[in-house]
C-alpha cells in the first residue's frame, strides 16, 4: 500500500508534540476561571463569598484537569504498544488532539452554567458530548493502529489486543449513555461521566505478551 | 562565507523549539470559541441553540487546526531531509514559525464574521493572507535549505528535491490564486483553500536517494 | 501488590510532561496583567503614571513566577532521587500539577485586590490558600515515593531521606500557619510567605548515600 | 563553596525547560491582537480598513516576537558554551525567563498606544523598559556563568570570553541610552531599539578555543 511506504519506526516525534498539546490544554483549563469583580463599598468577606460561589468552575476544572490527565496517562501507556507510525495514524493522532484542546471551551460552558437552573441542561449536555468526541478518536486512532497488528508490537496477545479493543469501545458506548442520559436528567448524565472517570483512575492492565 | 561558519551538524534543539511553538500555537485556537451569554429568563434550549449558532467558530477551529497540524506533520518530514543548520537557516525558520503563531488571529476574524453578510467578505480575503504568509515563509525557508544542497542529505536524488521545490512553490501559486478569487467571491476563495489542505491530507511523497 | 505490577523504571515521560506545565503556569501569569485604558483627553504621563499604579500585579506576577520556578528547581531536584515511577505516582504527580496551573487564578485574585483596603483580606487569604495546595500536594507525593524506599533510589542514606521530609512537611505546616496568620492579619500571612520562599531560594541539601 | 557542591555536569533539563518557556512567550504574543468589533450596517471593506489600522499591533508583533526569537537563538548559542550548572545559575536563569515572559505585557501597552499622540510617549519608554529588563538579566547571567571560568568549557580562549562579556554589556548600555533617548523623543528610543535588533540578527561570533 502506498500509505505504507512512510511508516516510521520511530514514536518520539509525535509524541514530544501530542504532550505538548496535551500539558498546553490542561493548562489553559485555568483561563475559565474569571477573578469576581465586586463594587466597592462592601463587607470585607464579600471577595470571600464570591470566591466561594465560583464552586461550578473549580468543579470544572478539576474534573476536566483529571480527565485530560487520564488520557495524558493511557497515551503514554499504549505509545509503550506502537512499535512504528504510519501518514494515517498522525492524522488520527492530530484528529484526537484537536477534541482534547476542544475541552476547555465546553468546560468553560459547563462552569458558568452548571449552578444555573434553566441552562444546566444545554450545558451538561454540551460538556458530555466534549468529552464524547475523544473517546471516540481514541477509539478510533486504537482500532486503526492494532488491527492485524498495523503498528503494534507483534509480540503482544491476541487476548490482550481484544481486551483493548474491547474496553475503549465500552467507555466510548457509556459516554453515548451519559449523553442520551442527560438528555433525560442532566444530573444523571453527569453523574455517569464521573463514574466512568473514577474507573479510569484505576491502573491500566499490565501488557501481556505472547508466550515463547 | 562567514555565515557558514557557524554550521551546526545538528538540528534537535530547532526542532524541539519549532514542536513547542507548533504546539502552543495549535492549542491556543481554542481561545478564539467565546462562552455565549445568554440573559436569565429563557427557554432551557436557548443555550443550546447558541452553542450551535457558533458553527463558524468551529469550522474555523477544526480548519486552522488541521493546517497547523499538516505544517507540523511536513515540517516533520523534511526535517529528515535537513542534515544542518546555520544561523540564516534559524532565522528563516523563526519568520516561519511567526506565520503560524499569527494564524490564531486571522482565524478568530475569519470565524466571528463569517456568517456575517456585509464583513464575510474582508473576513475570508484577511484569512487567505493568514494562510498565504506560512505558505511563502515555507517555499523560502525550503529553496534557501535546498538549493545546491546547502543543509540538506546529498543523497537526495535531484530529481526529488525539484519536486518538492516544485509542489511548495505551486501551493504558494495557489493561495495568491485563493487570494485573488476571495477579492472576486470568497466562498470561491475559501473552497480553493479547503482542496488545497484536503491535498495536504494525503500521505507525503516518500523520500528518494541517488543510486549506488 | 495489583499496583506495583506497572512499575516504569524511567521517569523521562513524565518529567518532559511536568516542564511543560510549568513551563506554561509560569508563563500564563503575565495574562494577569492587563493593558490599563486611558481616555483620550489626557496628559502625556498618565499612562506613566497608570503602569506605575499596576505595582500589585508586578509584586504578584515576580511572587509567582519565583515559586513555580523554585518547585520546578524542587521538581527537577527529587526526579534525580527518583528510581521508578508507578500509576498511583503518576496521578500524585497530576494532582500536584493541578495546584500549580491553579496558581495563575490566586494570584489574579491577589494582583486585583491587593491595593483594596476592603478586600485585601480576602484577596490574601485565597493567595494563601492558593501556596498551601501544592505544598500538600507535594509533601504527599514525596512521602508516597520514598516511604519504604517505594521509588526512590535504594542507595539514598536513611538520614537524608527523613530530613528531606520533615523539610517539606514544615514548610506545609508554615504555610498552614501563614494562612491562619493572614485571617488574623493579611500582612502577617503574606510576610510569611514570602520569608519561606526566600528560604526555597538558598541551594537544597546535597543528597547522602548510604556508605560501602 | 557551599554552592558549588551542586553542580550539575549537564544542561539538558534547564535548556528543556528554558525551551518552554520561550515556545510559550513568543506564541503568547499573538493574544495581544483583538479581533475589531464593527457596528453592522457598514461598508463591506470597514473590516479590512479596521484591519489595516491594526498596523500598530502587527508591528509590535513582529517586532517582539524577533526579540524573543533572537534571545532563543542566543540562549542556544551560550548553552553550547557551557559545561555545568549550579543553583545559583539556575535562579539568574529563571530569572532571565521572568523577564522574557513578562515581554508580552509592554508589548501589548506598546502596541495600543504607539498610534496615539498622547500616550505615544510612555507606551515607548514602558516598551523599552520590557526590552532592558532581559538584557540586564542576561548580561548578569553571562557574567556570572563565565566570570573566572565558573560554568563555561575551560577550553575557550579568554579573547572569546572577554568579547562575548564586552558585546551583552554594550548591547545592555545601548538600551539603556534607548531609555534615556525614547524621554526626550519616543521614535528616537525606538530606533535605537530596532538598530541594536538588526544587529542581533547578524550571525553570532564564531567560539574560540586555546591553542594546542
Amino acid at each position: 500500500m502506498k500509505n505504507d511506504t512512510f511508516v516510521v519506526n520511530s514514536t518520539a516525534r509525535i509524541e514530544a508534540f501530542s504532550d505538548g498539546v496535551f500539558a498546553i490544554a490542561i493548562t489553559l483549563l485555568i483561563l475559565e476561571l474569571k477573578v469576581p469583580v465586586i463594587s466597592v463599598f462592601q463587607d470585607k468577606r464579600d471577595l470571600m463569598i464570591a470566591l466561594k460561589n465560583l464552586w461550578p468552575s473549580y468543579f470544572a476544572y478539576v474534573f476536566s484537569f483529571l480527565i485530560i490527565g487520564i488520557y495524558w496517562l493511557n497515551h503514554h501507556y499504549i505509545f509503550q504498544l506502537f512499535k512504528r507510525v504510519n501518514h494515517m495514524f498522525g492524522i488520527l493522532n492530530l484528529v484526537f488532539l484537536m477534541t482534547i484542546s476542544f475541552l476547555p471551551f465546553p468546560t468553560a460552558v459547563f462552569a458558568k452554567y452548571l449552578n444555573d437552573d434553566v441552562h444546566r441542561y444545554s450545558a451538561v449536555t454540551f460538556y458530555t458530548i466534549g468529552l464524547l468526541l475523544p473517546a471516540i478518536a481514541w477509539t478510533t486512532t486504537w482500532i486503526y493502529g492494532s488491527r492485524d497488528y498495523r503498528l503494534i508490537d507483534h509480540k503482544l496477545s491476541p487476548d490482550f489486543v481484544r481486551k483493548l479493543t474491547s474496553l475503549y469501545s465500552w467507555s466510548t458506548v457509556v459516554y453515548v449513555l451519559a449523553l442520551i442520559l442527560s438528555l433525560v436528567n442532566e444530573w444523571l448524565g453527569l453523574a455517569t461521566c464521573v463514574l466512568l472517570t473514577l474507573k479510569f483512575l484505576l491502573p491500566p492492565v499490565r501488557p501481556v505478551y505472547r508466550k515463547g
